[in-house]
């Protein structure tokens, strides 16, 4: 059951939609949100790990000012973050911490239901259809389901899940049919095989998943490349679930490379289940 | 939620424990209970497979000997578990299928929320002690989480969580809540390390996950061999819930060690999460 959601914000822009996204999932499952800022450590060490050259501001200096600026932005952005979400009716708690964001994040996942994230934080400059490299690595290294919002917020109407059988689609479609029960969206199923029966019949074992759950799902069966596919079967009110990894292959240290291209170019909200 | 609870039965001895105790999941959860026997086709197939040297049945009179023989035995056994089950409330689907019996288990596993087996079938002859090779290759490759039964049927009545706050145990400790929520067992929560702090503050992060889903853990915390200290807290009365595989070793294809030491000597049911 979903109590506990990680909402791990540093206030930029993609963030603001994971904000909003996360805002809603709790209210709906009346879970409790936590809120996260992680104090980049690597900001706070610069000093001692880069070659200043000629520029030479004392390195204690230097922490303090940064360690001050963090912590006021940390503090601003939870603030505005409690105040807009507190007002949905949600109950809120606000955590700061310091140390490498993606550790950080992985190690208060363990303690909650689902993790929320945006496409990418303030580091990663403007690639509006890039992934951030902490939102990557959260991905591949998160022990609990990790939610990426689109870069405008929406509020799902409808699970669109993507399965193909292997562990991860496996877990994604138990995630889901928990998810679309509490949220109360309706489920579609999305198996793309070239062999027209293993399709079917890959899309009629998760329906009879969702089913047993209380759900009903509407199937739908593809051929051709799974990431063309599924880009072009999410809409941007989907609520997109998939595995990690892709099926067959030995990726443990790279994200599959389905979800990772269907993740650069998602139009919605992705939930990705290792 | 636990919907749909898979039992895999041969009817061997160690085979009744896990009937036991599927049934009373299914029957605390309101889960449907789906019974698996499996053909194996290994014992179909043997005649192709072995050099019978001067024996000389003809292979297709021993294929439909066989295959009555193992059809009698499936409708048997699952007919006398329908029989015992339903009588005490539960909803029951029979199902026989022909394969290598932990392919087919784990492909059943896709569409269930719970496994449960015993801890050896009819082949494995008779070490009370062993783990059987199906049971060790399903909690390899099973994508959902699985109960190995201890020997002795015996209605669990604590929730004891092995937590090393590896991948595998946090999806214990996701399990365990959900688990314990619904069959309303007590929970403790064991860690096992040399450093006393990271054991306490191991402890209290998963006692703060169980108060978010409704559940009070007691908490005890151990320095030593996992394995020992592991086997030492269960007692027959107690659900062990733990990852398969251990912290930081790359085991992907091994059963995880403390898993599988404990496994062997548990003196009550086992549950294993990937």
């Amino acid at each position: 059951m979903i109590k506990r959601v990680l909402l791990a914000t540093d206030g930029s822009g993609p963030a603001l939609a994971a904000e909003k996204l996360a805002g809603w999932l709790a209210y709906k499952t009346e879970a409790v949100l936590e809120v996260l800022y992680v104090r980049d450590i690597r900001l706070i060490r610069m000093p001692e790990l880069m070659d200043w050259g000629a520029i030479s501001i004392p390195v204690p200096v230097y922490h303090e000012e940064i360690e001050k600026v963090l912590s006021a932005r940390a503090e601003a952005v939870l603030e505005r973050v409690r105040r807009e979400t507190e007002s949905g009716g949600v109950r809120v708690e606000l955590v700061v911490e310091t140390g490498v964001p993606y550790q950080v994040i992985v190690e208060e996942a363990r303690t909650v239901d689902l993790v929320v994230l945006g496409r990418a934080g303030e580091a990663s400059g403007h690639e509006a259809t890039g992934l951030g490299s902490t939102v990557e690595r959260v991905i591949r290294t998160s022990p609990t389901p990790v939610i990426v919002a689109a870069l405008e917020p929406r509020e799902p109407r409808r699970l669109l899940l993507a399965y193909d059988g292997s562990d991860p689609a496996t877990r994604a479609l138990h995630v889901s049919a928990e998810l679309a029960g509490a949220l109360g969206l309706p489920v579609v199923v999305l198996t793309i095989n070239d062999d027209a029966l293993k399709a079917e019949s890959l899309a009629a074992e998760a329906a009879s998943y969702f089913e047993d759950h209380g759900l009903h799902a509407e199937i739908q069966t593809a051929a051709g490349e799974p990431d063309e596919r599924i880009l072009e079967a999410q809409t941007p009110d989907d609520l997109l679930a998939m595995g990690a990894f892709g099926k067959g292959l030995i990726r443990n240290l790279l994200l599959g490379s389905t979800a990772e291209l269907v993740l650069r170019r998602a139009v919605g909200p992705v939930l990705v289940v290792r």
